[in-house]
């Protein structure tokens, strides 16, 4: 596993975009993701307060923004680029899925500088600049519609930046939960269902077909806690009475 | 793995939303992923033109999007459940990370309508309303900055739930691949560098340290194409007159 020190090594590379707001939300994208280092070559419009706006939180992003003439000019410094594109080319790199492009380029970070690229909303990379990038990328989509807003996709790469790059470990605990019932509590449970199912008529202990084994299985599936069994075991005994 | 059809299955409920541009957008990021089946709770401002022009080309998931009074509203007919959440919360579900969330969802789709919930921007989902749902699902961020925006949230948790429910195959190949050399064609290559650069003076045959190896690792990482060859032998040629 990457250290997470590699997403600070990865530039989020934006060539001619049209749109302000794309800005401002992709810097957005980029530092929920932990990616803070922005390149805009040769943005129309910005800075803009569409991007401001767009960015929330993450106008420090946009502030650190390095605004590049070319291409080349970005990717000066460092070892390898991804490009996103979503059409075919002619003459063309093979491209790879987004989720295995994003783990081979946040392994390559670990050996130095390396960029992932995207293209003008409407455009996309022209070939000259797609030539300059070592490796393609393509986000899976619908066939039929395959129209990701840019922004959208700088966030899903990024987010499979993150994926590959660290480790998130166990979602947080509930602190809430209550300790979990022992196997003898779950047992002493269920025999006390049956007991009283038996006793209210339900359960003719002459045919019993599978109501007890399925009633373990629901019980094994809710992985039950002691104050759970507790009380159900206190709402049986009150049908009992 | 699920059919697509699964996807037909999945509806993404927006629980009071506060930005009609976040319809727009999640709609978007939907029908990219091949979803089409958008549940608005009691949605501040809809229809409205900025939801119409961030849908861009999704206006018909939009015109189609079923509008609810309550979360129970949009959740019958279902059979499973999913909230996003980004904070921790008191008596609480066991939180699980996107992908397995999705992946989890994805697979309950094949048994019957399910649903992906989201809350507002702002607020979340309330209390209650996460109390409907049966699991819960956190998108990994960075800990400082967690404030993913809403539709950028739909966008991960949408493609994601594609890449649970889609095999998408191999990437689309590149039409201008060249027929790969064969191992005899690059051996040749490899030989008559050697003898070309020994011929030149650049390498001491007396002392060839690990050159040729490493050009022969070099052209492995490559992939030669038989046109590349023939290009390199000419050249190889050239400067040996």
């Amino acid at each position: 596993m990457s250290l997470p020190s590699s997403l600070e090594r990865i530039r989020i590379v934006l060539c001619q975009p049209s749109h302000p707001g794309n800005i401002g939300a992709a810097a957005r994208a980029m530092k929920t993701m932990g990616l803070t280092r922005l390149y805009l070559v040769a943005p129309k419009i910005f800075p803009d307060p569409q991007a401001t706006a767009m960015a929330a939180g993450a106008v420090d992003v946009l502030a650190n923004a390095r605004i590049c003439a070319s291409l080349a000019e970005a990717l000066t410094g460092t070892v390898a680029a991804t490009a996103l594109t979503s059409r075919r080319r002619d003459l063309a790199t093979e491209p790879a899925w987004a989720r295995p492009a994003a783990a081979q380029l946040a392994a390559e970070a670990a050996s130095g500088e390396v960029a992932l690229v995207f293209g003008n909303e409407t455009a996309g990379l022209s070939n000259e600049e797609l030539s300059l990038c070592r490796h393609w990328a393509l986000i899976p989509t619908d066939r039929e519609f395959k129209s990701l807003n840019l922004a959208q996709a700088v966030q899903i790469l990024c987010y499979e930046l993150r994926m590959a790059a660290v480790d998130a470990g166990p979602p947080p605990t509930v602190t809430e939960a209550g300790a979990p019932a022992s196997h003898e509590e779950v047992e002493a449970l269920i025999g006390h269902l049956e007991r009283a199912v038996i006793a209210s008529g339900f359960l003719d202990p002459a045919k019993p077909k599978r109501l007890i084994p399925r009633m373990r299985r629901m019980f094994a599936r809710a992985g039950l806690e002691k104050e759970e069994v507790n009380i159900l075991r206190g709402m049986l005994s009150s049908f009992e009475k």
